[in-house]
């Protein structure tokens, strides 16, 4: 294997998929990238592979010897970034002329201008294979939808690996809606955005992908501004793969059943209240401050009468706080208590200058909804209050 | 205690004095913030101090009555970093009129517009007093060279505190120079400055300020680009005092002999090197990756006929690697080592783009200088090569 490359795609697309070489790689191969080089195509692609994330992207170069080898990736990400720009020389002098490298004792030589560095490489058979589906339907989405998808719902899934699927998103494809949802089973965040290229056939499609991938996932996508682009998602057996351009990112599904969220949603509501997101959200952060000190509860009092809400905190060994902002606000009063995290983290999730927040009594779900724009549900669950 | 003040001037300086406040206190006081107001000049003084290191600042406000006392310093950052723009009153109800705050129960109310905020505070007369040096000849410096001299010495103390007076800069004030010097035993870093505002007495001054006391110094002159400013150096019995403008930073200073460091800095040299000081770093940061590997050892060759030095290490397990770079070289060709972050904090903090090496024999100390510009000596010993 011999080509030429710029520094610059070197490292890139290197540091990009170096997302899914595992810190503790079960196996020595695991820690490398995958180069395979074209000479009929002149392109290099590079894959990393956890055995469940796997990312694989590839750019132009000039290959002068076809072939394939297994990378150290942490050795190269680091030398090649702190390369300056400019062409570089990737030889493996070992192998046979338009073989895959084997063997021990392998070797790549970097050379960049003025430079020599020869790193120790491992044979590309070691490396496995990323899953491949071949017959599943697979459907064309938009980038956009899916990132608008993946930043309200990615961040109310759970961090508890024992939690099985609450560690992923669920994603649903129908006719003409995509729907995502998440949940740690104390919050809910559900996004339904428009699938502009609707499926040929009329089935629904239900998959739970981990958020480790999605957040990969989203990383990339937001990374190269690629809203108009189309993005295929497959799955199958227990994989899941979308690809666009010339990246792919495969993950492994997460199996069991997902909760029936929809369930969960009140459909009617005693008490509404519209309000500013962003002055709610910094007020929460300072309130914040002092419900950290205890149980990280902050007290809603909602006053109908004045048009405005008081939040406020009580630490009793550190201190209290409160400050009230105004609210259009229908229904009647009432006194409500949530764990600051959780309505932080949903406000700065919601997509809108304004939002509403719908109410029945104090101990039953309450959502959030932005007043226009995307189609979001957040559900959050009040806490009792004890005085 | 009653005042009126600007949110921005209230967050600013609690930020800046709440660096001395220690984050595992050996008393309750200590995780406190002192809040000292005078009626009469309208002045509001903050004060931190972990026994060794003290802070103090203070800014104009409305005071409308006078006193003293101890906030929890965290959590009063916290909440006046976040609140928005604009006046807060702070208002300590207990306390008589005039007189510093005693006794248990004691709160301060803090009252931005729409907000109340209650935090618990302590009696002013638990918190210990800023050491006061009296009689003391007092030191004028220009601020900037004592920005200049703490960014070529700081980085060379030790940071093991078993070390002693290697974990300080020892500073000499000379008649019309200043000199900084610091060393951890494996390099020294040697800065002389002159010092713009002559001594009145002719004797020399000498001291070693912890370099805990130093990195705040140098931030808190670096952030107000006070280049211009003088600084006011005294100091006696174990304590040194930094202050100017509305700011003050007091510090203990470490006892025991330090080295007699001029002494190890050779006179003559066999060899010299000139180079370009940011392509010998970014050399060494790419030949560091592999080092990093291994020993952290990086190979010179010096060749003269050629005008050029390779760098080059050899991490067996991982791989090789070697760059050339020219340079104008005097002397006969040698071979030498060196730990790579010795030499590479060492050059980050060489102020020239063109520096000189100065070299003996390959187990002699080395020694670099900026080609022109700030006086700056830094010492490096070499390592034995083993093959």
């Amino acid at each position: 294997m011999k080509l030429v490359c710029a520094q610059s795609d070197l490292s890139t697309n290197l540091s990009l998929v170096s997302r899914a070489v595992p810190s503790r790689p079960t196996h020595p191969v695991l820690s490398n990238v995958l180069l395979q080089a074209d000479a009929q195509t002149n392109q290099v692609s590079l894959t990393a592979f956890d055995l469940s994330l796997g990312i694989r992207t590839s750019f132009n170069a000039e290959v002068w010897q076809g072939g394939a080898i297994a990378l150290p990736a942490k050795l190269l990400v680091d030398i090649t970034s702190r390369l300056p720009e400019g062409e570089i020389t990737l030889d493996d002098e070992s192998a046979p002329q338009g073989e895959t490298s084997t063997g021990e004792g392998l070797t790549v030589t970097l050379t960049p201008k003025n430079g020599h560095y020869q790193v120790r490489a491992m044979s590309a058979e070691e490396f496995p294979e990323l899953p491949i589906i071949e017959n599943a339907e697979t459907i064309q989405l938009t980038a956009a939808a899916l990132i608008e998808g993946l930043r309200g719902s990615l961040f109310a899934t759970s961090g508890d690996e024992t939690k099985q699927v609450l560690t992923g998103v669920h994603l649903t494809v129908k006719q003409d809606t995509l729907e995502f949802a998440a949940t740690d089973g104390h919050r809910l965040a559900v996004v339904e955005t428009i699938n502009e290229r609707p499926l040929s056939s009329s089935s629904e499609l239900e998959v739970t992908v981990p958020n480790k991938a999605l957040r990969e996932l989203e990383r990339m996508l937001a990374h190269h501004s690629l809203s108009d682009e189309s993005v295929a998602l497959s799955f199958d057996q227990g994989q899941v793969i979308f690809a666009w351009q010339n990246q792919r990112l495969t993950s492994r599904t997460l199996e069991g059943q997902y909760p029936t969220y929809r369930q969960l949603i009140p459909r009617q509501f005693e008490r509404q209240v519209t309000l500013d997101r962003r002055q709610f959200l910094s007020t929460l952060e300072r309130i914040a401050v002092l419900a950290d000190q205890k149980n990280n509860i902050v007290k809603l009092t909602i006053d109908s009468a004045a048009q405005e809400i008081t939040l406020s905190c009580e630490a009793q060994e550190m201190g209290s706080g409160r400050e009230s902002i105004s609210a259009q606000i229908s229904g009647q009063d009432i006194e409500i208590a949530f764990n600051v995290k959780y309505l932080m983290e949903g406000l700065k999730a919601l997509p809108a200058s304004e939002i509403q927040m719908h109410l029945n009594q104090n101990l039953t779900p309450v959502i959030f909804t932005p007043l226009s724009g995307l189609k979001m549900t957040y559900l959050a669950m009040p806490v009792q209050l004890r005085n």
